[in-house]
């Protein structure tokens, strides 16, 4: 590896930054999770940068992971892809940001100049992509390296609102990219989402963007549903009783939907979404799926319509910065539990249990200019 | 119904042309077909005409008709949904033809002006759709009336030839708009067309439009593999040891393919298509399906990848007759066979089998000015 | 001309209904209108409905008429191209509408089944476009002939409130398909809008159907600039001293516009357009202009921008209907001014005046059961 | 600015590879150049890479250049943005080539990451652009300093045409995004394209990517309207009479054009474009403008076109070179001229002379392995 030159903040040497420890929240093999001390993370990459967290947060993809669901994620790593926090160090061939500057962390890492980046598929760069947390140590942690600082990090000004941004890490991006804009929400749509968890509240948010006429919210869980129609869904359906597709059915007059989106994940929610689109009609998915699903074709295949996958670019991030500051997206109302970083693992407690604890997102916070940290529990 | 004038070109009353006679190939159940005495149809509706037929051909569709798999198709129905022709009489409300001229007629009958019409999705027209040959009489006939005549006719010039244009009625733009069009083939794209027969081929005819840099068509017959070559494919591959995918990996050293046609409707053919889409890949349905598919979300929800579905709207007719005018566009490459119509029992025996009889399209043909019609045997 | 059926309401033989008179404004040469008899129309072409009207208002281009800008308008022609009405009579071609029905009139009749019309191109339908209360008598009057009904009338439930339907019929469209949709405003975007009179505060009622980041607002008339705060502008530019091109680069650090409006119709604010443009930017061009531009290509070549014109094809009425219905639209905000039908002369009077009058939309009433009508002077 | 490691073929000290001359084609002021000795370029920034030229040619605009009419060219500079060669050295931040690539430079310098690039418009690069042979120097030389490296060069093949692809550094990309891909060029369009020269005929090449049914060439020129027949122009057009608009609205039947593409650069050819626009119909300006024209919104404001500027961004280089290397897209055709770099003095008389010496394209080489090069007078 090209040796380089590192600047940090407080001009300690390299080698010393790399033998400091730090907390972090590891993962330990599935059903195993621990706060502990792991070695602080420095620059390795000309393009990599170290940033101190000061606002993260837990992803519905962090549980699975700690199920054992996701192969990729080894004993010792570092969860967390989603952040905001203050640049540490840089490498030299970092030329956006340094040290001391505030920044909110992509939770897809990217180059930006091969050939998939350049389409602006950044999900799938090759030399990244979604590996915070996954394949490289995470942001659950006092300090994370991010490589490819430059196109994977974005500037935030001192008095904006951490809360609301950190959800532009991953879920709002995700919930807009594959839902929203896959799914080419139009004024006038009508819209169904299936999942009212956070990251189909965040879609029912970003597709708001749009104007579509009607939104209606699909889900069993009643608590979550009385939030939809808080956050915009102009109808929340409960299908405790299995009978969503019908009462979509009776709702648009037999019309169906002209996007459907998929928040879930399973074989059962795509199955309504298919079940449910007008002639067409898009279905957008941004479930994380296990298994394959049965596609009715011989249903569908004079419908005209579109299904889509999409792992997250986080190309939007930009704009929707520019809607968090304008006011138009308020992402912090998915905001409900909100914790010091040092208390990850109770977090990790109430957000494992989310429809219980009537959590949706939980934040973690760590003060930025020295070690304490605040904590409100709303 | 309202009473309407009928002009005709000959001047015959309406009454008696209602009750003159004609021969047609009429479905009399699974497996039965045959070529004999029918009513000679009449202006029902203000919007109709009736058509002389000229020319018309014989569908993939009509043979799966004929196997008793299209249930809205009740036995005593003439078939046909393909043809050129000279417009024999006019309702009240039709404006841009008379009788004597010179037409093309749309699989698709389409009032133009629903709502989903002025969606140009003609296919699912309210009053409309793919009923020619299905749930009203067809194109295989001397006679056929034409609903929607206004925007379901097109005129043909005098010299145009027939047997490419009647590749228009459904053939060309059933590949190109749900193959090529859904597909959003674009320049430099590698195009991968499971199924080389006569849909597949059109798809190939028309993805040319767009100039991909590869066409990989896959096949398990070694006659259409070769006609593809001479279409223009770039690689032929033959799957009758069941390696399309592997080959197709390794011909796009690994990465996939921008777009892949699904051109047999099947699952295995559906399932090589799902397998080698190259992340932002397009798979574009145009196989009639009469089963479910597994549709592999485990592998593809991160692949940004796009399916579609359509029944043909036949917006693209008047486009592609000037391609056709132009000299750009040959679908008469299409056709391999020509009888007189009333040779058409033998026609269809001969495309029932059309894989032994290296068949594609068949044209049965009938003179414009008298009884009388030619026959070449390709 | 063809004979044809005639339904009507009352009954009354169509000769007679022909023969009957009605108040309606007539043009009668430049600086010179009346509100006096008229022959009542009657329905002449198979595809026409007559409707009574009940509500109806002024356009800006009827004033353009008024003094003599518009040669097509001949003298003795009833103005108005806007209106809200109940069907009273319809020609046997029309099938989607019946005496009795509650409609909207779109100020572009279109066949809906010519090339241009499957283009969606209705403003250039060929043998429609803008043709009321221009080549034909239009909807000032206690009755209008509408060609081509079935695609150029729009029901209306019998709850809705039609003050905001009737800015459905020009205004709405107009500045959402020429400014918004055209200028192909994103969320985020930052939009300037040229011009705040009622066009340029439906553009701005309707850009924020995409939800842009910032909406600038130009104008030399305080009192719209206020109106525009209050309807969502950000930012309200004063230009009276000609400072808006600096003032705009100076909100946008330099960057200029992604979209700018133009929403008067003269070489000076098409000018501050093409000033204020970023790289990238969309100009899109409402205002009706009597005058070639200069167009600062030698500044502009290198700069990837668009600009577009359009005549408004009312495409969008039925998706504008929906958000009226929904709430999310509320486009009655642009009425200022109501009156009776009878008491137009008035209401033109103040219309002229605009500015003084501090009037936009200018609402003229009739019962829809009896001769009598409403008046609110807000 | 940062010390840097570099690394050459030749393993020469920078230090010493700096202090090396070489030759170069030089502007001194307007209306003079000279090839001669100038410094040898070395690595400056991380980013940049040094290449040998092997083949380069001359652009329109170098010519517009020695008039003095771009002042952004300061006397003393080298010459030429279009270029192919073999890498000599790269700076430590180049991770996609090393010494002894072969390499088409693009003529666009690009950082790829910046909110400019990742909008995919290079051109706008906010520390690139069009650089080379403007702001720094350029590629008429027998090295150049390419800026930028990873995302301004792209891989040869060592079997590849040099003469073909060395047309991908501005030329091809020029005419295939200003003018193809921004008029939206589509199967079965009517094109028009105003000016025959190298931009003009690209255009054509390019445009018959989408299959359009017919275009027609425009200019005073008759042997390169002669090219244009043979280059597939279905209609050359002379305009030395001027009649152009005329014979374009005959041969369309009065209905116009889908797309005019200006590929000239002065009023009169825009003129001819503004004029010749169906409704609905797409401009396309491909020509350097150096005075502001007149745009007859007065005609167009209710045409329903598109007018669209841009300065090539390249981002199209990697699907050409796919077309190129499939023998779909043959630009080689536009070379008329070959001499040996060193002869560029003369080569730029040829050129200056284009029309009167039946020039198109100008190519020079140098042997890739050694001092000397070929010459091949065509």
């Amino acid at each position: 590896m090209r040796r380089i030159e590192v600047t940090t903040l407080d001009r300690e040497p390299t080698d010393a930054a790399s033998a400091a420890t730090m907390k972090a929240l590891i993962y330990e093999g599935p059903g195993r999770r621990a706060w502990k001390d792991a070695p602080r993370p420095a620059v390795r990459d000309a393009g990599d940068a170290v940033v101190r967290i000061t606002t993260t947060t837990i992803c519905g993809t962090d549980v699975h992971i700690l199920k054992g669901d996701v192969p990729t994620v080894t004993p010792g790593r570092i969860l967390g892809h989603e952040g905001i926090g203050i640049v540490d160090a840089v490498g030299p061939a970092v030329s956006r940001f340094r040290a001391g500057d505030r920044v909110l962390i992509s939770c897809v890492s990217a180059c930006g100049t091969c050939d998939l980046c350049r389409r602006a598929m950044y999900s799938h760069c090759r030399t990244g992509g979604w590996i915070l947390g996954n394949t490289i140590d995470g942001t659950q942690a006092e300090y994370v390296r991010t490589p490819h600082a430059d196109t994977s990090l974005y500037h935030v000004p001192a008095d904006a609102d951490a809360e609301a941004l950190v959800m532009l890490s991953d879920i709002l991006p995700t919930a807009f990219e594959c839902g929203v804009l896959n799914g080419k929400v139009q004024p006038g749509d009508t819209v169904a989402i299936v999942g009212a968890g956070p990251i189909g509240l965040a879609a029912l948010l970003t597709a708001r963007l749009y104007s579509p006429a009607a939104i209606l919210m699909i889900d069993v869980d009643a608590n979550r549903l009385q939030l939809s129609r808080q956050f915009g869904a102009t109808t929340g359906i409960d299908n405790s009783d299995g009978t969503a597709i019908d009462r979509v059915m009776a709702l648009t007059n037999g019309a169906g939907v002209d996007v459907a989106i998929e928040a879930v994940g399973v074989p059962a929610s795509f199955d309504i979404c298919q079940s449910i689109l007008a002639p067409g009609g898009r279905l957008a998915n941004i479930g994380v799926h296990g298994k394959p699903v049965t596609l009715h074709l011989e249903k569908l295949w004079d419908r005209n319509i579109a299904i889509t996958t999409r792992l997250v670019d986080t190309a939007a991030i930009p704009m929707l910065m520019k809607l968090v500051d304008a006011g138009t997206l308020q992402p912090a109302r998915l905001v409900t539990h909100r914790f010091r970083l040092e208390h990850i693992m109770k977090a990790y407690d109430i957000f494992s249990s989310a429809a219980q604890e009537r959590a949706l997102k939980v934040i973690l916070t760590r003060s930025p200019s020295d070690g304490s940290s605040q904590e409100v529990q709303s």
